[in-house]
C-alpha cells in the first residue's frame, strides 16, 4: 500500500497523487452525530473531529485504538552559529532518555495510551551549516525522508510525530521564512531560551540562511534549510497521508517539516490537525498559514512531539462520544 | 474528616476554615520541576498544575488513580416561563441515559479512567419559579447541598461535577447576574439552543428573578436563584476543598455553583482549575470574575461534566510527566 521511495520524484508523486478521506464514511459520521442524545453541536469541536477522523478511516463509526508517536532526532551544523542555549551534545543524551523511558514524551505517551518509537538520524554527522551549503544533499535528503516513511506503524490508526535535535528551531524558521515570505524576524523565536543577543544571531542566521537558499520547492527548501529529523517527521506525515492515518501536528519544528508538503500539494495536510499552539512565537503565524487551529494552547515550548501526544486524548474522546453514545431513539430521550 | 452538615451555618464554617494546599508539597514539587529534563518552563501550564497539583495533595511526586465524576440532575420551575428548548421531561430521561452509559459524559468519564456516579434530586419536585418565589426554602437548600457534600468520595483524588436539569442556565445566569452585577442581558445566553425571541423571554426572567432575590451572600442567592443540581455541585465542591480533593470546574452552570462558593470565602476555590471555557456566551466573563484561566477551549456547551472530564487527562499528562520523568542527574543530560 506504500509505495517504495527510489528517487524524491517518487515521493511527490506519492504525495500528490494520494486519495482523499471517504465520503461515504463521512456522510455516515454526520448522520450519527445528528442522533446523539445531545443538543446539535452542543460538544464543539469534539464533533467536527469525529466525523473528519471517521472519513480518514472509512468508518461511520471508528475507534481508535492503536496510536503510534515517533520521535526523530537529528544534529544541526547551523549549531556552529551560536543559536541554540544548549549542546548539541545534548541530542544523544536525549535520545538515551527517550529509550530509557525519562523524558516528558515517553510519559505523555504512556498517559496516552500510545506507543513509542525513536529514530535517531546520524547523529554523530551533523548537517551543514546552512550559511554556508545546502544542509543536506539530494541522496541524504532522500533518506532522512525515507526513515520517516518507513517509520510509520501501517496498523496504527493515529500518529504523532516528534523530534529532537538541538538548534533545530533556527532551520524550523528559516523554512517557515523561504516558504511563507516576510522577513526572518517574523519567523524567529527564543527557542529554549536564548536571550536577547541569541535572539539577534538567530535572526541574522535565519535570513543568512534564506538568502543563501530560499528559493525552490517545498523539498529543495527542506533539503537545503532543513535537517534529518524535520524531513524525517515530512516523510512519516507524507506516509500517513497514503496510508490515511489521522496525524496529530505538534509544535514549530514538526508545523515547519509539514508545511513543505503543503507546498508540494494542497491536500497534503487534510489529514492532519494542530494539537497546539506552542509558546514558540511564530507557531501561531505558521497554523495560521496552514489553515490550522489549534486543540490545544498550554504554553508547551519543548518539541518532542509534546503538544500532538498530549492532543491524542482529546482525539480519543471524541471519537469515544461519537461511537459510544446513544442515539434519542436507542435512549429513549425526547429530542428537542 | 469531613464535618456534618447540620445547617448553613455548619457548611459556611466549614468552607472559611478549611486548610489550604501543604506548601512543603509545593516547594518539593518545585525543586523537582527545575531538575527534569527538559529546558525550564517548556512544558508551560503542565508544570503549574503539576505542582498545584501536588499541594493539594500534600504529595512532592504525586500521581492521580482515582479520578471521581459526579453528575447531580435537577428540575426548575422556572421552565414554565419557556426558557428552554427541550421540555422538562428531558432531565429524567438522560438521567435513565447517564445510568445506562449512553450519554457523553459517559464515554468521557470512561476515556478519563474516573468513575461515575450520578444523583437525581427531586426530579418530580421542581423547585419553585424563581420570578414568583424563592427557588428552595432553607432546608431544601441545605438537602441538596448535604447531597453534593456527601457524594464525594474521601478517596477519589481529582473531582469534575457536572450537571443535567432543562432549563438550568438561566439560574446560573440569575446567580452570575446577583453575584457579579452587570444587567441580565451581560448574563443570559442561548443555553442548549433558543432563538432571539426565546433570549430576549430568557433575560427577561433573568432580570425579574435578580431583581426578586439578587441580596445576600453566595448561599442566600443559590437559595432563591438557584436549582437542587446546582447546590449539589456547590456542596460537592465545597466537600472536596474540606478533603484537599482537586476539582476541575466544568463550564456555565458548574461555574455559577462554584461562584456562590467564591462569594463565602476568598479561598474556597483554591483547590479548583477550569476545566474549558464554554461557548456559552457569559462563562468567559464569570471565568475572568474569578480569576480562573480555561485548560481548553473547543466550543463545549454540553454541561453534564463534559468539559471537565475532557480536561482530566491533561491534568493526568501534567502529573505524569512530573512524577514520571528522570532528573538531569538521573539521565546523565548535559543541563543548560
Amino acid at each position: 500500500m506504500l509505495p517504495e521511495l527510489d528517487d524524491l520524484n517518487s515521493f511527490r508523486d506519492a504525495l500528490t497523487g494520494a486519495a482523499g478521506p471517504d465520503t461515504s464514511a463521512v456522510q455516515g459520521a454526520q448522520e450519527r452525530n445528528g442522533q446523539l442524545t445531545k443538543p446539535p453541536g452542543a460538544l464543539g469541536r469534539l464533533e467536527d473531529l469525529a466525523i473528519w477522523y471517521a472519513g480518514w478511516r472509512g468508518d461511520a463509526r471508528p475507534q481508535i485504538s492503536a496510536p503510534q508517536v515517533i520521535v526523530f532526532a537529528g544534529n544541526h551544523g547551523v549549531t556552529a552559529q551560536g543559536v541554540s542555549a544548549f549542546p548539541p551534545e545534548v541530542t544523544v543524551q536525549m535520545v538515551m532518555n527517550f529509550e530509557h523511558g525519562g523524558a516528558a514524551i515517553n510519559q505523555l505517551a504512556k498517559a496516552a495510551g500510545a506507543k513509542m518509537d525513536v529514530h535517531a538520524l546520524d547523529l554523530d554527522c551533523p548537517t551543514a551549516d546552512f550559511t554556508q551549503a545546502a544542509a543536506m544533499s539530494e541522496d541524504e535528503l532522500l533518506r532522512a525522508l525515507r526513515t520517516g516513511w518507513e517509520a510509520v506503524d501501517p496498523q496504527a490508526d493515529l500518529l504523532v510525530v516528534g523530534e529532537m535535535g538541538i538548534g533545530n528551531t533556527t532551520p524550523a524558521a528559516a523554512i517557515a521564512c523561504a516558504l511563507f515570505g516576510g522577513d526572518a524576524s517574523d519567523w524567529t523565536g527564543r527557542g529554549t531560551g536564548v536571550d536577547d543577543a541569541g535572539l539577534a544571531n538567530k535572526t541574522r542566521v535565519v535570513a543568512e540562511g534564506v538568502a543563501l537558499h530560499g528559493q525552490g520547492d517545498g523539498l529543495r527548501i527542506l533539503q537545503c534549510l532543513g535537517g534529518r529529523e524535520i524531513a524525517a517527521m515530512a516523510g512519516a506525515i507524507a506516509a500517513a497521508r497514503v496510508l490515511r492515518i489521522p496525524v496529530i501536528l505538534d509544535g514549530f519544528i514538526c508545523t515547519a517539516a509539514a508545511a513543505c508538503l503543503a507546498q508540494l500539494s494542497d491536500t497534503a495536510l487534510d489529514h492532519t490537525v494542530a494539537g497546539h499552539q506552542s509558546a514558540e512565537g511564530a507557531h501561531s503565524a505558521m497554523l495560521n498559514k496552514l489553515g490550522k487551529e489549534p486543540l490545544l494552547s498550554l504554553g508547551l515550548r519543548l518539541g518532542e512531539g509534546s503538544g500532538g501526544a498530549l492532543a491524542i486524548n482529546i482525539l480519543k474522546s471524541a471519537v469515544a462520544c461519537h461511537s459510544g453514545m446513544a442515539t434519542f431513539a436507542e435512549a429513549g430521550v425526547t429530542d428537542g
